[in-house]
């Protein structure tokens, strides 16, 4: 039985992976879950899958969580919290894949420490190689771990990519929905709320990923992550606009032929694929009908709505930790939004702001992206703490 | 040099593998060519590629050829003819890559004489694989030899699996145009002309099989070469009509994953992709723009209007010599169609009634096959002579 550790266990992809354990009954152990403040699932989860190491955010979930198992006659395993319970949860004993699933830069730290132990990482947290692809990369081969991608477009690459030599690959096409807002005008998309925002059209996930998604950040942010999956310069990626999200990216190789990985919208399949990789089993869930599919269309992305686009590629051509700023920039503008703090057009104007005030360096060690990462956040918190009130149409 | 021997070298996949070796210059050699009475063509051919030994289809053809060299002041290559000329092609010294590109049944016996040399065989005639496909795919094996499909759906299920193993593929999805009549109705179909019929909506390709594109019977050979190519039975192996011909065909994994191909409708991506295996090379052609796609549709095939599909289907399923009848059934009704002798939907009638009155042997060798196909095009064309006055409307 392999023993898998989640980070991030009470999240979309968390709930999803321990779903395709619970299909493939028998062949993988549950040996640790990390979670936030979510305690109530997270309890669930400890009942049906008895890890030996569980981490809560911080001491109060921990009690809340205590609280929840006794009420359920639970039998309780070791309890940590914070950070340093996700790196116990990503290097606990006899785990031999950790799934990457917190969001944000947080994954970074646990992550690395899973890669450094040789272990098999099925990362769905884009963060972890936008800010430190390099240091991540490094590492896995230093150490001999894998990478696996467990969004949907990254795993649709790497299986486009088996068999395919480096040299025979000419560029990857990362599908997009083109989110909530590819139709709408800019003064649209400039003032959209939160709830619009939210309403993916295509994919269920969290909040901060869909925001992202209407932003179209998301897929600049994936761009950089394949920049380090692949091998790949920002030249050798596209994105194209694909509304129907059912081709989940495309690879195009040296000799003009296109290899597209096409699926239902469900980030079982992937799970499953990292977790059973090199080798595929079958899966229990409903086959794709290409008959009822209607039509597939492509586009080219509109980086003048949304200019997120563009943002990432130049941080991912300018490098070091230029991409620590982009993302940590996102997140707190993202935070600010959904917190109805700045308007929707602010949040591109926000990275770009903090990326213009940036002086990159070389991304030398976790420490120095962990120190632009936090730069970046107090920068933009700066920022919109002067000009909140502004946004509100009150004085300075 | 890698030295290539061509069978049907004035074909559109004669002509076009030889645009593949002017386009790689200097890293293949043309050792042989085999035409039927395309004299002029071969003699260009001849003058520029300078191949040892040439075929053509006769006697008085050979001395036409020799006639047009001597008007070229190209020296005489050794010219043989007939089915001894393409099996003197097929096997000639120092040929390591034999293209199977010549129409019909006549290239059986030349293409598994390539196989026992235990050569790559770059297989274009589908009716190698339709008539004999056990005979020549254990011809492959014992001898060490390849065939790699250079028909662009069976070329892109070859690419869509690799790396794939066999307990892992669910069942492989073969695309199709759906042809010019994909939108008539069945009395449209029934009489349509040769003039319709030959306008392919997205592939250029000869005579014969356009028509079978317009039938679709040319799918149904398709799934009967699928069959022995990557050793499916006939309910691992469907169809699915799809009008842009982006999408050259597709495989479904048992994991619910979708591997598809795309590519450009230009056969020299196959025959290079064929010719270069395992390694991929840059192409010279233009590279599939996916903007300009505007969409891509898939419907399921009507074998209502195109019975055609479901005779091919049960002629695999029954086995033995029943493909070789449906092929050589097919082969004469379409010749009779094309000389305006029968209507377009007397060719499914004919090949029904062909197939109903065979009585299937197990296809021991290519000598029983070529009995069955002989015995399928005696008893078609006696079934002409019968009727085709009834057709035009005379007393019978």
């Amino acid at each position: 039985m392999k023993q898998i550790a989640i980070l991030g266990s009470t999240g979309s992809i968390g709930c999803n992976t321990l779903r395709v354990v619970e299909a493939f009954k028998g062949e993988f152990g549950v040996a640790a879950l990390g979670a936030g403040s979510n305690v109530e699932v997270l309890a669930e989860q400890i009942e049906q899958h008895r890890p030996r190491v569980v981490s809560t955010s911080d001491e109060a979930s921990a009690d809340q969580l205590r609280f929840e198992l006794r009420q359920r006659n639970v039998i309780e395993p070791r309890i940590a919290t914070g950070l340093d319970g996700l790196i116990e949860v990503a290097t606990c004993d006899g785990a031999e894949i950790v799934i990457g699933a917190v969001v944000g830069a947080l994954g970074l730290v646990p992550t690395y420490r899973a890669l450094e132990l040789g272990r098999r990482v099925a990362l769905a947290n884009k963060e972890t190689l936008v800010v430190a692809g390099e240091l991540m990369t490094v590492a896995a081969q230093q150490h001999g771990a894998e990478i696996l991608p467990v969004d949907s477009e990254h795993n649709a690459l790497h299986q486009c990519l088996r068999g395919v030599e480096r040299h025979e690959l000419k560029r990857l096409i990362l599908t997009a929905s083109g989110g909530p807002f590819r139709n709408a005008g800019k003064g649209e998309i400039e003032n959209a709320t939160p709830a619009l925002a939210l309403r993916h059209p295509t994919w269920r996930m969290g909040a901060k990923i869909t925001i992202d998604s209407a932003t179209m950040m998301n897929k600049g942010l994936e761009v950089i992550e394949a920049r380090w999956l692949f091998g790949c310069s920002a030249d050798e990626i596209d994105i194209v606009v694909h509304p129907q999200s059912v081709v989940h990216s495309m690879v195009e190789l040296v000799d003009g032929s296109i290899i597209a990985q096409l699926g239902l919208t469900d980030m079982r399949h992937a799970i499953q694929y990292a977790l059973t990789y090199p080798s595929r089993r079958p899966s229990q869930l409903p086959p794709l009908d290409l008959m009822a599919l209607g039509r597939l269309e492509f586009f080219a992305p509109d980086t003048e709505r949304f200019p997120c686009i563009r943002l990432a590629y130049n941080a991912l051509r300018t490098g070091g930790t230029m991409p620590a700023v982009l993302n940590a920039a996102n997140e707190v503008a993202v935070a600010a939004f959904l917190d109805e703090g700045i308007k929707f057009g602010d949040i591109p104007r926000l990275i770009s702001a903090a990326c213009d005030a940036h002086a990159p360096q070389a991304a030398e060690s976790l420490d120095m992206v962990l120190a632009a990462d936090a730069w970046a956040r107090k920068w933009v918190n700066q920022k919109l703490e002067s000009s909140i009130p502004a946004k509100r149409g009150l004085p300075v």
